[in-house]
Formats: structure tokens, sequence, C-alpha cells
């Protein structure tokens, strides 16, 4: 066994069976070792779909997908999707291929100093040093991406660590990732707010807007009076009808401000208190009123389900149904494409089970509240902010879970970015739906002028904002990938076409003409 | 004047008048800025395209352009083209848009460590730090950019520092970036080498592969019978009929080898000796036989003209007459399409002063030398090895020479990194004719899986190189993005292609189907 076959093993023996991959030179014998028959490989055209679709599975499966990257540039292509999903707490575990060490003080051209390119986004780098010792440094990275929260561990491998024989192998034993009990003290602070009766708004975040602890949560809401809110992205809420209902905290500063405004308390539950997405001339970065307390419930590393539970206990409220959302029946609508009407063909349209990945900025931001009482559903958001992230997601979350279908909703400027990942979905056949919005503009950059008080576009800023010359030809863009598509322009049709494209199996798009 | 203002008069002031951008929110005033109707702005649709059209640019104009990226993800997402302009010795200005400083510590979404990401591939970071210095930031960063080599500088922008008031500015007097000159002793030395009838390799690098540089060396190969080779990547070479011809050293490992073999003496001009481009088990690193002697003529930041003016004074061969390319008429080929008739085509279908971008790999690696005697041209090739470097350098070198034909020679893999640049080109109306050959294959990865010793791919890593499923249709692709397109499967239709791409203006994509 060489070091790339032990590694492979060792990624499958921890539980990482799936790998996102887009080679080169210097992976050749990762890509021999891909022929272990418990690893599943996944071809992606270019770097950052890989790493999104790692955050995808994820996001999904809460356990790491691994990704092959080919050195320091391959490394760099991924990066902002790598961002995206450790802002998301999503655990990765990146295999970054590297020349041989003896070769690199001859300093070849793709020569780059990976550690440092690897570090500002990565909770753990290690470069591996010999054939024989890499299963222990894979065990580590596993164990490290499995953490709670998951974390992105980047392991360097140089080509003969590759190539050499690993010989017998050692791997440390398994570090059990427990979230840690939250403090008693801290609870027992949050349950004599709550029990004041003063306005308080539980925001909750990563891992605790679903499951038990989201539940619990809709128990404590009932039983105390407290409003629960999520901030505008969230990793994943489990929505929809049957579920605790989320009121979102908008993403305009002023909204935000308005909304958040008559709390006397803020609890936080595996998230901060909310803060503005940018920095505005004159508009403060903090979105709470002044004299609003901010009380941590559960810091990012411990359990909420837990953390509910013993605040439940201390309320006396174990017994409380838990809020929920009814089930809204929403009429297909008819007639022009607008914000509402897409909100209502969404609603009418969503499956039961089905994920929504969403970034679809501009269209979709404002009214996705019309389909809190959809059938229940997966959202998830985009928490790193770098644009290019839906498509990749949607693509690693149709991986880990087949039988969903997924609805990616992407404007077309956020669209492009990773726009390969169209080809991975059409060769794997995946169950994923992309609706693009196409307003033929960075629709959201015109706000946002206004936001910065920079005032009116002029014709050369508006030329860097528009990207209707050329118009993107969704539809050849969907065919050159292998991917069928519809185009609509009135709200039926595009009722018709998100529901026509359950009925099939394998990947579409719809190009929502605005 | 605000910062923005203030920094884009700066830029253009200072000879950088052209911003390839792909901008979001925190760089609204900046897009204000580029209002200035010296700047022209060039959208892109993704960083790496911006970035990699900065490097063309430089490549044909030798001044940097300047790029406007989005936080430390935007320009995360154009490293990979940073890392091949720094191997190119490109110089460029990256201004990357930054939160406000007082919104840093509350750590929203986008935030990360730009300097680290910055860093790893920048020659100067710097952080603006006010609106009123930003003037002196931004002319410290053109002249870095302007040095010889061309460096990568890197600017760090603050909103804040974007959208207050500069005031009056001062900037520092411009640091004229003059190439030293090379010692004396050092061309003697070579002269001694080359009086000596040894055989020897003059390797030209760089800037030394064009215009005096080159003829000179030309007069030098006369005198003293050494050979003038180029490394088997060249920034940018001026080449074809009327030129001194250059022998390109073989890419793989035991044909290089086989070249070099005989030379006793290898002569550096702007570049090192030969290293293989990866490493591979049992194959050395190092391509010159044991006991050839390296002498280098000019280090990367002297100056070549000069020195081979004094080595032809040394030498007393001011006189001679430069080695030239002759002419040679090829005929314009029938038939299948396969490596030597699609170099036929080129040869034959090349028009005077065109400009060749190459990132063919296996299609057109090891028969460019077809192409010698055509019409004389510029040759561009990758120098960092990171993959999809051809198209946005393309579209840059487009832009830089606006009277000149561009043919961009793509493997179908290799364009799909950063197809974008279509759309860039379509908007621009830019002259530039997109080969790609579709083998449906990452064909190289094939050979170089043989070269690894990791023997016959089994059907698993087999699919991680075939890009066959689905096949991508070319035709579609440069349709979804309003460039005109033909496919060919003959080398008449090929080279019928290639000549009516040529009689209209703006882009077209040619898919080779291999």
């Amino acid at each position: 066994m060489n070091g790339a076959e032990s590694l492979v093993a060792t990624l499958v023996d921890r539980g990482v069976d799936i790998c996102f991959a887009n080679p080169g030179t210097s992976e050749m014998h990762f890509l021999a070792a891909l022929e272990n028959p418990k690893m599943r490989s996944v071809l992606c055209l270019f770097e950052g779909v890989a790493t999104g679709a790692a955050d995808g599975w994820y996001r999904m499966k809460d356990t790491p997908a691994s990704t092959l990257l080919h050195l320091g540039p391959g490394l760099a292509n991924g990066l902002a999707n790598i961002h995206n999903a450790k802002r998301a707490s999503s655990g990765m575990v990146n295999i970054i291929g590297e020349h041989s060490t003896s070769h690199l003080k001859y300093d070849p051209p793709l020569t780059s100093d990976i550690e440092g390119l690897a570090r500002p986004l990565s909770h753990w780098v290690r470069r591996a040093d010999s054939a024989r010792a890499i299963a222990w440094d894979a065990a580590k990275a596993v164990d490290k991406a499995s953490e709670h929260p998951g974390q992105i561990a980047t392991l360097i491998l140089p080509g003969d660590t590759s190539w050499r024989e690993a010989g017998t192998t050692i791997v440390p034993p398994r570090e059990t990732a427990a979230r840690r009990t939250p403090d008693a003290a801290r609870i027992e602070h949050v349950a004599r707010v709550l029990r004041s009766g003063e306005p308080a708004l539980i925001i909750l975040g990563n891992k605790s807007t679903r499951g038990l602890a989201l539940e619990r949560a809709g128990k404590v809401a009932v039983a105390t009076g407290a409003r629960l809110g999520s901030q505008f992205f969230t990793a994943r809420i489990e929505r929809g009808a049957g579920r605790v209902p989320l009121a979102r905290i908008p993403y305009a500063v002023a909204p935000a401000r308005a909304f958040l405004k008559d709390f006397k308390h803020i609890i936080t539950v595996e998230t901060s208190e909310p803060v503005a997405f940018f920095s505005y001339p004159d508009k403060p970065s903090l979105l709470k009123e002044e004299g609003t307390l901010v009380h941590p419930l559960v810091e990012a590393d411990e359990d909420s389900a837990l953390a509910f539970e013993m605040l439940l206990e201390a309320l006396g409220a174990n017994a409380t149904a838990p809020l929920v959302q009814p089930r809204v029946e929403t009429a297909a609508p008819t007639g022009a494409l607008n914000p509402v009407s897409i909100a209502h063909a969404l609603a009418a349209a969503l499956p039961e089970n089905c994920i929504v990945v969403d970034e679809s900025l501009t269209t979709g931001r404002e009214t996705m509240g019309y389909t809190m009482g959809a059938a229940p559903h997966d959202l998830i958001n985009n928490m790193g902010g770098s644009i290019g992230y839906a498509t990749p997601v949607a693509t690693g979350a149709a991986l880990a879970c087949p039988d969903r279908r997924v609805f990616c909703m992407v404007g077309d400027g956020s669209a492009m970015y990773t726009i390969q990942s169209l080809w991975t979905q059409a060769r794997e056949n995946l169950n994923v739906t992309t609706i693009i919005f196409a307003n033929n503009s960075y629709a959201i950059l015109k706000a946002e002028y206004a936001n910065m008080g920079a005032g009116t576009p002029g014709e050369r800023a508006l030329s860097m904002i528009d990207i209707d010359r050329p118009r993107i030809d969704w539809q050849a863009m969907a065919t050159s990938m292998g991917v069928r598509s519809v185009a609509v322009d009135t709200a039926e049709a595009f009722h018709k076409a998100m529901t026509d494209s359950v009925r099939e199996p394998g990947p579409c798009l719809i190009e929502v003409r605005l």
C-alpha cells in the first residue's frame, strides 16, 4: 500500500467516503487510490464547485466530505467557497497535491506557499511528511473536521508521500467530537431573563435551527412569550408547516433595527448578536437598540438541544407544546412575475421534504416569508457572503440526499461564478432544479449604491452593474453542460416548470425572465 | 474629492488607465469614481477573468493594469491567475475592497484575513488607512507594479477610506523603474565561455525574447555558434518569419534531457536553468546533463538588451547579421484532424502580427515547431501552470492590442475554469478567436498517469480524467455568452474557420472536434 492508498483507506475508515475532485499531475497516485470501492469520487470542472459541494454535503449530513485540489492555485480557486463553508461551520477535509519535497527547492512553476494560502481560511493545516505517517495525519484531519462546530482541515500531500510505500500504518484513536455541556449558571441567568416578562428575542443559529433544539426552543417560546428568530442567513433551517417558525431578521440596516428595537433582551444560541452585513456611511454596525442586553445561552461549541432541555427544566416548562407553523395553502399564482408572485409559486410548488438553497438576493430576499407555511423543507443560505455558493452547495446537498429534490434559487450574476456545477449535476444525474432569476443585472448593487450614499449611478458605474450586454442565454448555457431547461415569463409558467421539474429525475434549469 | 476618486485619479495620472472589475457592495464609491473618463472599466463575471486579463494586458503593453476585487473571497477567486501573472513577471495593481475599519471588529460574514490571502502571491501588500493618504498608497502600488520584472501590488481599500474626503493629496515622485546594468565581469566570463567553442545553449526568458535583446541574441548565435533556446513556457516570444528563432526545450523529462545533453554550457538570460515541471518517481528534477555548467548572463532585474550589446562588444561581433527564421509557406491541410494537421492549419492561417495564446496542452504542445516559419506573431504561454489562464489572458491581450487578432488555443478541460471570459469578449467586441480542442478528456493526465508510474488507470481513475459524460456542447456555450461559433472535424474546415474568423471583428469560437 502506498501513501495515497493509505490516505484514502484512512479517510473511508474514518467515515469520509466522498471526494470532490479536480485533479492534476501531482495527484495521479491519489487518483489511482480512488479505485477503493468505498470512496465515491465526483469530478468537478472547477475547484470552487468541489469545495462548495463539500459544504453542501456537510450541511445535509453533518459529516465532512473530502476535496482533492491541485497545488496552491487549485486550493486558491476553492478558497471562496471554503470561506463560505467556514462561516457555515461546515467541516471539510481538503487534500492539496504538492510537488515532491526534493523538487520544491528548484521552484518549478506551480510552486507557491500552500500553507500561507491555506491558513487564513483553515482551522487546521498540516503537510504530510512521509507515506508512513499519512494515515495518522488523515485521521487527525477527519477528527478535526468532524468537531462541532465543523472545522476546515487542510492536508498538503507531497508527491513522494503519495507514491512511497506506507508500510504498517498507525492511526490515533478516534477523538469523539462531543459537544460541550452548557454552563448551568448561564442557563439559570437566561431563565431569569425570560421569567421577567420583558420583551426577549431568542436568535437561533447553526445546528439549533433543526431537530430537538428547534422543537425545544418552540416550547420555550410558548412558555415564556419570547420571540424566536434567526439571523438573515443561517446554515440550514428546518422550516415550513409543522416546524417551529423563526422570524428572520431583515438584511438592510433600517428594517433590521426596526425589527429589533422593542426587544429588551437578545438571547443568542450558537450565534452572535446581529451585525450589519456591510458598513455604510453614517449607519451603525450593530443592529440592536442601545440598551438592549445580549445573553448567550449557548456558545458555538456547546450542545443547544441540551441547553434548551436545561432551560425548560429551569422554567418548569417541559410539558409545554411547542409553537408550530400551520400549513398555509397557497394557490398557484398567475400573471406577471414579481417577487410576490414568485414567492407564491414557490410556496405552492415546493414538494414535501425538498431542500431549498437560496442565493436569490434581490429577487427572493424579501419575500421568503410567503413560504413559511409551505410543505416542510430545509432552507440553506450563504453564510460567508461570497457569491457563487449556491450551485455547488446544491450539488453537494443533492449527492448527500439522493431521495430529495433540491431547488437552487440563484441570481443570474451569482450563478456565473461557479456555473460549472451544472456539468457535475448532469454527470451524476442529480435531482437539482436550478432556478435562474434573470434580471440581467447585479440588481443588489443598484440598491447598495444608494445605501452607500454614492448617489445615482452614472453611465459608467451602471455599466459595471448591468450584465445585459450581452444577455446570457441560460437555455444555451444549460444545453452546453447537458442539463434540460425551460424559460418562463409568467407566474403560472414558473409554477408549472417547478412542478414539472420534480416529475423526472436529474437536473434541470428554469430561466425566470424578469 | 473622496478617497475612491483620489485613488482612481492617481492610477490614471500614473499611467494605469484600465480596470478589470468584479465589484461588490463595499466598492460602490470606487464604481462611482470610475466615472473618471480617463479610466476604462471592463466588467468580468468572475475574478479569475479579471486577474488573467490584467496579466494579458501587461504581456502586450509592459505596463500594469488594475483589478477591482471584492474582499478576501473576491481576491481568492483571482489568485490562481495572479499566481500565473507573478510567474510571468507581469505587473498588476489589485484593489481589494474591504469593510470599514470600524466594522471589522464585529466580524461580519465577509470578513477574512485579506493580507494573509494576498501575501503569498503579492510582492507588495498595503492596507490604505485614510482617504487622505490613498493617493500616496496608489502611486506606490503603481511604481511597484511597474518595476522590472513586473510585480504584483495589492492595495486593500477599507470602505471608509473610499467614501471620506481626501482633501489635498500628495504623491511621491515617480520612481523610475530602470533596469539594472549587468555586471561587466559576468559579461566577460560569458564571452570567454562562448569563445571556447564548447557547445553552448543560451536560454532566453521574460523580456529577452523580444525586440533588441532577441535581435542581438541572434547576432551572438551567428558569431559564436551558440544555440538559442527558450524554456518550454515563456511569457511572450516574438516569433515567426523574420524573427530570431528559439529552440524550445521539450516539456517531458526524457526528451528535455536528450535535448540538453550535448551542451557543455547553459547561459541563462532573465531565466534559470531548466527544471522539470513536475516531480516524478525516479526521475531527476534538473534537466541538464551532470557536468554541464550554468552561467547567468542576466539576472531577472537586469537589462538584457544592454547585456547582449556588451557581449557583442566583448566578442567584437557587433556587425554580425542576426540569425533569422525564413518564411515557411505551409499549404492548407486537408483530411483528419491530428496534432500535425492542426499545426499545419495554424501555420497556414495565422495572419501577420497576430497574437497566439497557448493553453492547448496535449493537442498543441509538441507540434508548435511547425509554426516557426509562419507569419510573424507573438506567442504567449502559461508561466505558472495554473490551468484556466488562456481565455482571460487572451481577453486582456485583445484589449491591449485592438488592431491585432488574438488566437486563444485551449483544451476543453482548461477552458472550463474561466469560461466566463467569453462574455467579456462579447461585451467588448474583442478580436479573439477561441479555439477549443475538444477531446473530451483531461488528456494530459492520461500521459502523466503513466509518467508517474501509477500504471494503467482503472475505471474509477479514468472517470476522473475523461470529461465526456456529458460532452460539453461548445457551440451552445458560445451562444450562451453571445459569441458566434463554428464546429469543425476536418483539417480543411479548421483552416477555413481560422481564416474566416479574421474577416469579421469581434470574438468567435471554433470547436475542434477530436
